[in-house]
């Protein structure tokens, strides 16, 4: 069994923060990630808003520097997924990964959160065949084309005004008849000659062949349904945390977040939890990555006290 | 009077970070800065642990591109010190300097913190001239000459190493017998070939004639007094908020910080704090921008509700 200093269970901008600051801290860091490291940052396109690169970054090249600068300073990036973890001890942890183990003093869990499924026929049929949960990832396959995007929040929002530089024509669908998003979203939306809405209005069926050629909408009041030809769906319903492998150890809340105190401490001493797999973290990079740098002195902090 | 959407009150990395964020959410944004933009770090030689420059980078060129990317989405920087600042209701506060008022919608105090003083006889007096508080901004200035850093945490520990690059000798002056310093910091300053020990030490006064010539030390325990000839004096004995001019609206501990809950709201709803003059803030650049971040968001859903 391998024996760490600290265990960062996710590769995001989190976990890379947090595994750059106890590399440094000269604490044995091993970080597991079953992706490739950047987390849902490495899936973005131009990241405008992370501070120190005015000209703006890719998220694959911000992605790759942060993996390079932790394991410049010692950090181990082991691409497996975590399956389960144990507390033997005060200072004694068993991270497993199906039938590895590998032992730890301390363990960080940044493990962010996956995009929510409608879970409607043809979703998982037609996935990145004109299904998809990221705009900038998949935007650019669908210039001059239709295309729907699902959901009434600051991120649909966000997505369906970028996706107007590809698309001919968005439709936004939206199950009630007002947004959560941003007033000035909404401004902006409203006033977009590309951009169409569906109110009151939640899919039914994503139909195609070999790709997406429209969905069944199902008016939520009337139940009358209709056919919108098109040739995309983007679908932004909210983020699911990635944390069941410690349901059963930590505490969390209904949503399945990891609860924290002091920001980064769980409700088991020795474990810490950043980023967006914690109950209202911010879903900003540099936000995550700040909480990051926080658990991983709190981390330090708890060996330091062991000795 | 000027209006504002936005007022930040300070231009270390958790203030440049909240005025790009809000700037960028389309806010109109004035970051009050009295001293050069960056802060703290600012005046800090190398940055390693900033997540996104693996090769390291200058506290001088971070700010810079923090202060270039606040501004290019509209934030203007006022090269001004705050005095005092009024809540007139929700939505209108009124901020003043000197005898000159901006208006505001909200407000986000991010005013750091400063570098604590001994208050000894020679301290101001050879200020810049032998007596520093920034190892990185003077370091090269003291090439084999003999030093001493007063402090027994990790800042003061962490500088003492990193002054053996250009002093030829440095004594860490302690007023207890043991560090606070994080045992990897001790173990690496116990093991260093240049540097020494005064243990149960306070200075007295520090002497000198054009420079500093050396320090007067006396035991603590046995009330002998000793002079230590030496060329610098570097002082790392903790840090002060800057917050006087929040003091009678905003509630703060006993050291001053500002007290804050759901990581950035204040005791007045409408303002926001963030960074190092905030109490409990961890003490680095990322984690300062994060807060600067969710301060920012935090303003924005404020001014979203007041409409």
């Amino acid at each position: 069994m391998s024996n760490y200093d600290v265990i960062v269970i996710g590769g995001g901008g989190a976990g890379l923060t947090a595994a750059l600051y106890t590399a440094r801290g000269e604490l044995k860091t091993a970080l597991f990630e079953k992706l490739t490291p950047g987390g849902q940052i490495a899936s973005t396109d131009e990241v405008e808003n992370y501070p120190g690169f005015p000209e703006g970054i890719t998220g694959m090249e911000i992605s790759a520097k942060m993996e390079e600068q932790a394991k410049k300073y010692g950090a181990v990036i082991i691409p497996q997924e975590v399956t389960g973890m144990v507390k033997n001890g005060e200072g004694d942890f068993t991270v497993l990964c199906g039938g590895e183990r590998f032992a730890a003093k301390t363990v960080i869990v940044a493990s962010g959160a996956n995009a929510r499924k409608l879970s409607v026929p043809g979703e998982k049929e037609f996935a990145a065949r004109g299904v998809s949960y990221c705009a900038t990832c998949d935007g650019a396959f669908f210039r001059n084309k239709e295309i729907a995007v699902v959901g009434g929040g600051d991120s649909a929002i966000q997505e369906a005004l970028f996706l107007t530089k590809f698309a001919s024509k968005v439709t936004v669908i939206h199950r009630r008849d007002a947004l959560r998003a941003s007033k000035i979203l909404q401004e902006r939306a409203f006033n977009h000659e590309k951009i169409v809405f569906a109110w009151n209005a939640v899919i039914k069926e994503i139909q195609g062949e070999k790709v997406v050629t429209g969905v069944v909408l199902t008016d939520t009041k009337t139940g009358q349904e209709r056919t919108v030809p098109l040739q995309g769906v983007f679908i932004f319903i909210g983020h699911d945390p990635v944390s069941s492998f410690v349901q059963d150890v930590l505490q969390c809340d209904d949503h399945g977040y990891i609860i924290t105190t002091d920001l980064v401490k769980t409700s088991l001493t020795g474990v810490f939890a950043c980023g967006e797999v914690r109950q209202n973290a911010t879903r900003q990079l540099v936000s995550t990555c700040g909480e990051g740098c926080t658990a991983a002195l709190a981390a330090q902090a708890y060996i330091d006290d062991l000795n």
